[in-house]
């Protein structure tokens, strides 16, 4: 058997085919660092094209969906999911070495499918469409799907964050657009079994032949052409930095938009009085959150600002006992593996010293060995840029600084972040310290903790999982929490003097649905107009 | 006197100071082509980099400032511009050639001081903000300000979207930033006049020294390194597409938030029924649209789309008269008689014959005839982009579609526009037609009228003065309506477990306001939380 004859197909149209394209690509088992069994297409130009060309049909088509419609194929989509568990678990492990229980099966699968459903429940609520309606002037706007949504979803969460299941592909759908994804490389057939479910289920609740299209790989010219291409309505992009600001470079000078979660390396402040109190809580909470996922988090702590003083150097070496005595996880690729070493190289050479690891290895298959650095704020200051270089993984850098303004130095030479976090004592001893701290760090982060890891990132209504470029590329957004994501996919309409039978039923003076929020001559309500 | 002593001063962290600057540039009087008695300074970098380092001195300034007397300096500037009004329409009549009478004292006036007050009245209320409130997982989100603020405003509208007085600073202010305003070189003495309006009410409201910032013109490298710098939060652009692009690209590349409105030819379509019933009232309408302002609007009705039919010919050739009869108003300056020369040569070259007027003079000073333009829908289609080249001023161009079809082609060949107009007739027999086409201009404007024109845009809660590119450069934001547009000014700010006492007040459990709409387990609420 050739190795094509082996490839999978792609998603085009509603039907699985074979690409038209000539080369291929293997995932790896990254603990045995093993090609997988099924190779997977590079789509050419023409494969993508008319998938975009599909997608802006089903965009058509759409308008003659309802959101209730919508969302009884994210709950179909959600119910098939679940019932495939097992055999969609199975192939992620294998693809992430991400463990199948707790992490896949009961960790992320729920969140994965909680997602869809509260995408569902979005959809048919419709409050996030915020209606908006001056009855004196009979003017009325609310945002409304925009257009065909390619997603790039990372490699960390083959579910949550996946092309074809994950926040931004929830997101997109349930503001009415169809969307393209685009299967991370490094687990393209968990994204073929989760499309394969999502595609079923769009089958079954009569959604456009097009609303959920699989590609795997394209070149880089190509997907630069496809975030820019006139019919597409929105990127959604989740990944390393260099790629995505390769897309948002383009897709910025076609005027399209792009919506990018690119790097953080997520500051935690420590304060003196913290650890005086509780410096045995604060170091598990640190290292089950730094290797949480073998630290391959978009929120991973990866920079601890800690203030000189007594209790400092016997925290540091707390900490790095508990990472000599840490399992070594496996990391999700060869590329991690050597992007770890390539970044804990950029920090050794602008003046952070290892505490311990620092090298590859120590785990089973791709693996980097923990690795906690060390620097001081002065050297840290006088190369921030190099200092915050992303290790994408089970690694953290200790920044210890003299004193409070040198803290504050510090901090205002970070780059914009997903989280900053900041432990105080419950005494009130550090608070001066917060006050001064505070601030400063909340300019420059999407959210702002206390006393509490980042990698928790719950899906909540009340969630910003977004922050200050580089994090991402808006600060106004978020990527998770429903239903403030759902507005990145969606345009503003206005409606001004037009008809009452031509308006959308969202504007019309019924409320279509009990429970949608609309803001009439600026009062928020669930009423009729006029009512 | 040498033309340096005259020249005025720039406006920097409060005071009033000669430019380091040796360039300097004057207005000229539209209606009589000569320089205004002042000139006024090019700043260098240094300067611009000083007005930059005060403007973020002030935002953090800005913090122990409360969003009431940020309300108190809005309204007290409001009262200013009312108190010195006749010399500032003095002048802007005498920058701008627009009438004191109604026009700028009468109707941009009032709109500009009731825009500072909605302002002064949103910061107050707070619900732009939006307060989200997870109780159970206490997470907690709002908008917040982003930081310096630059707005470069149009020529068009010297007050209502001036750089020191219009939508985008009272939006910028209003959400707790300063700005950095760069007047409009048509009519800088204008902008001068209200930012010391601007300024004597910060003063008078011990807002920062650096609220209000004046700078009246940089080289194109300065604005871009300026736009793009990482001490600002957010630029606000009004004015020529390719003075805005260049910005754009410089803001994209540093990650940096711009706002643009750019261009728009506002595509008004008039089906045969609506021309059969009112043909009279129609070409009344469109008259009083189009040359309002001698057409420097960017809602102004630049296309209008028409289906060949009997009642065709007869309605161009009355619109066709009453262009001949109206009066030829003056442009605001000699570079907008220029563009009109060009952009209706452009539009000739590419097929558009000429039914009236199509050369410069004809009226006081900078001026052009009333230019009426024809094209078969073939011809449009044959090369859309060129015959979409936005004639800044009192011209319009008709598309006769032989059809339906045709119609649609045009309509899905249009680029992004602020308005799209429908007007049809009351007794249904263009409702065929209207539901064919509604949709797809739908997609293409920010705004959809029926049976009104373009020209009003009235300050709404529910206006959408926005649109897809290139209208604007994010079809997710509105430039006019508050509290809307101050979301473009601020970040989504998460406090995640943080502290009660340590929260903003608008995320505390006790509303701060008795007006404040929060989101608060969904629910939009004025309550307390748990009340």
């Amino acid at each position: 058997m050739t190795d094509s004859a082996m490839t999978q197909p792609v998603l085009i149209n509603g039907e699985w085919r074979a690409s038209v394209g000539t080369r291929s690509f293997r995932a790896h088992n990254p603990k045995t660092r093993e090609a997988t069994p099924d190779s997977y297409p590079v789509s050419p130009w023409p494969e993508i094209d008319e998938a975009m060309r599909a997608s802006a049909r089903a965009f058509e088509q759409l308008r003659w969906v309802s959101p209730d419609q919508i969302a009884e194929f994210l709950d179909k989509f959600a119910d098939l999911f679940e019932e495939r568990r097992s055999r969609i678990s199975e192939l992620a492990e294998l693809e992430t070495a991400l463990a199948r229980e707790p992490r896949l099966n009961s960790v992320e699968l729920p969140r994965t499918t909680g997602q869809l459903r509260q995408a569902a429940a979005a959809a048919r609520d419709r409050s996030w469409s915020m209606p908006t309606i001056d009855t004196e002037n009979n003017v009325r706007t609310m945002f409304s799907a925009i257009g065909p949504i390619v997603v790039f979803g990372p490699n960390n969460f083959p579910m949550a964050f996946g092309s074809a299941s994950g926040g931004d592909f929830a997101a997109a759908i349930a503001a009415g657009n169809p969307v393209i994804a685009k299967a991370n490389s490094s687990h393209p057939g968990t994204t073929r079994l989760l499309a394969e479910a999502a595609n079923d289920a769009a089958a079954a609740t009569a959604m456009p032949a097009a609303m959920v299209q699989l590609l795997y790989r394209t070149d880089h010219d190509d997907g630069k052409k496809l975030v820019s291409h006139p019919l597409i309505g929105a990127t959604g992009y989740t990944g390393s930095r260099s790629a995505g600001l390769a897309l948002k470079e383009a897709a910025d000078k076609a005027g399209k938009l792009i919506y990018l979660e690119l790097s953080s390396i997520n500051p935690v402040v420590i304060l003196p009085g913290a650890i005086r109190e509780r410096a045995d809580d604060l170091a598990n909470e640190f290292i089950t959150s730094v290797f949480m996922g073998t630290g391959q988090f978009c929120t991973n702590p990866g920079v601890v600002l800690l203030l000189e003083h007594e209790t400092t150097a016997p925290f540091v070496s707390d900490v790095q006992s508990r990472f000599n005595e840490a399992p070594v996880g496996t990391l999700l690729s060869e590329g991690v593996e050597q992007s770890m070493t390539a970044s804990i190289g950029a920090l050794k050479s602008a003046g952070a010293t290892v505490v311990t690891g620092g090298s590859s290895g120590g785990g089973e298959g791709y693996s980097f060995n923990n690795t906690l650095l060390q620097v001081t704020a002065a050297t840290f200051l006088a190369d921030p840029e190099t200092l915050q270089c992303e290790a994408f993984g089970n690694a953290s850098l200790f920044v210890i600084a003299d004193d409070t303004a040198q803290l504050q130095d510090v901090i205002n030479s970070l780059e914009g972040n997903l989280t900053g976090c900041v432990y105080s004592d419950t005494g009130g001893s550090d608070d001066a310290v917060y006050d001064e701290i505070a601030p400063l760090l909340r300019a420059r982060v999407g959210r702002l903790l206390n006393d509490k890891m980042p990698t928790g990132v719950l899906v909540s209504p009340a969630m910003n999982h977004g922050g200050p470029y580089p994090a991402t590329a808006h600060a106004g957004f978020t990527a998770v929490g429903i239903p403030a994501s759902l507005r990145r996919f969606a345009a503003l309409q206005c409606y001004d003097a037009v008809r009452p039978n031509r308006l959308p039923p969202e504007l019309q003076d019924t409320n279509p649905t009990a429970s949608l929020w609309r803001l009439i001559d600026s009062q928020w309500t669930r009423n009729h107009v006029g009512a």
